[in-house]
């Protein structure tokens, strides 16, 4: 929480001292770029990335059978199109090239430009938008949709998959089959720190917020906190409610 | 910090839960003994084990290459000799259990009556006592010795070294030659935070504590919080010392 040199530079000494500890990934610095330098060339590589300050998403999840590079932008800011497309540079080798993007308007913009930007230069790229969040927004009740902790089982799934031989094709599909079948939902016992700022919304220390977003955002309802299996029956039956669980089970 | 259901319950209610929820691990209730179901019995087993409340240690390192199996007690109290002998009998399939303990009086304690009812039975136990903490006492500047994250390396290399088919008295050897060159210097952030009672020590959001404790004991310095780099500069610097740095390398 306060444990950084300076505000700034976090995300780049972050990586840099990733780099230094994984004789396995390579940071090329200044772009946000961390990638798994013993790739198998043969496999589909998949890439994923967003703002920084959500770790370990993305760059822990660097690593064979997941991501072949992440591309991290400034704290809770999308990287810029051109490192996403100069990392979907790096790790192509002709298969093709997997991207996972979490579903957030500014992330969209950045990754969408980077794959019409790499499509036109023949790089044969797909991609996923992960929308799992199951929250509501606490004023119309509308769904949310953002991508959140659902994304990494993208990652692990579809990164297995692809390490196993999976194509281009059959990786793309494997994702539109999965990603509507993940659903997740939040729950903060604090609310996020921003260096040298105000939180954005305030929890007692005997508190805990529903349906939080991964930059802050409050969620639908604050209650005392009573203990961990009334948190846990909260998310069961929101989750079991949204695949709607009875009907499945009678199958 | 706050996510538990009841305080008595938090070690067994965990234990149970890592049960749950991987598969190859084993926990046998009201023992605090969890063990690798899938360890191979022709390799010499590793124990470890200590209060709960250290997490990820002792229970997070057991597996493949690290420990066969970690006996734990309630929230920063040693397990019952008992349970430890228990432990021991577990994994004991004839060619010796070697035992990872701690430096602290009550951890001996009950460590070493295990060991001597083992003995007792004809098991051949072997054990290491982890010492690496450098930091001193405020007070007299005595070294305190006390076994802290150093514990872990010894559960790596030692349980790498059991994997690849090291004998009991090999690994005491190494164990013999290794612990002597381990040495760490804990840093507070925060205070150690026991349900439902005061920390053991005061510290401001804008300070560090150099030479905590495991258990919430105090350090030898309070500083305001600079940077990452400054705190850096200070556990290296005594790390260099204790080590004899310049010498060394001049060899």
């Amino acid at each position: 929480m306060k444990f950084y040199t300076s505000t700034n530079e976090i995300p780049e000494e972050m990586l840099k001292g990733i780099d230094l500890t994984y004789p396995q990934l390579t940071y090329l610095p200044e772009t946000g770029i961390l990638y798994d330098n013993t790739y198998n060339e043969k496999t589909v590589p998949i890439i994923s990335g967003g703002g920084s300050g959500h770790e370990p998403a993305h760059v822990g999840y660097v690593g064979s059978g997941m991501l072949a590079a992440a591309v991290t932008g400034p704290l809770f800011i999308p990287p810029k199109s051109k490192n996403i497309l100069k990392a979907i540079r790096q790790v192509n080798s002709g298969k093709g090239v997997f991207v996972i993007i979490k579903n957030f308007e500014a992330d969209l913009k950045e990754f969408n430009e980077a794959i019409k930007e790499a499509r036109n230069e023949g790089i044969d790229v797909r991609y996923i938008v992960s929308h799992d969040d199951i929250s509501v927004n606490a004023y119309n009740f509308h769904k949310r949709h953002r991508g959140v902790a659902g994304t990494i089982l993208l990652h692990k799934i579809l990164g297995a998959f692809a390490k196993e031989g999976g194509s281009i094709d059959e990786i793309e599909q494997l994702a539109l089959s999965l990603s509507p079948e993940i659903y997740t939902l939040g729950v903060a016992l604090a609310p996020v720190h921003f260096p040298h700022q105000k939180t954005s919304f305030v929890l007692a220390e005997d508190e805990v917020s529903f349906g939080i977003g991964i930059h802050g955002e409050p969620g639908y309802r604050v209650e005392k906190f009573e203990d961990s299996e009334r948190i846990a029956v909260e998310l069961v039956n929101k989750l079991k409610a949204e695949i709607n669980w009875q009907k499945k089970k009678s199958k």
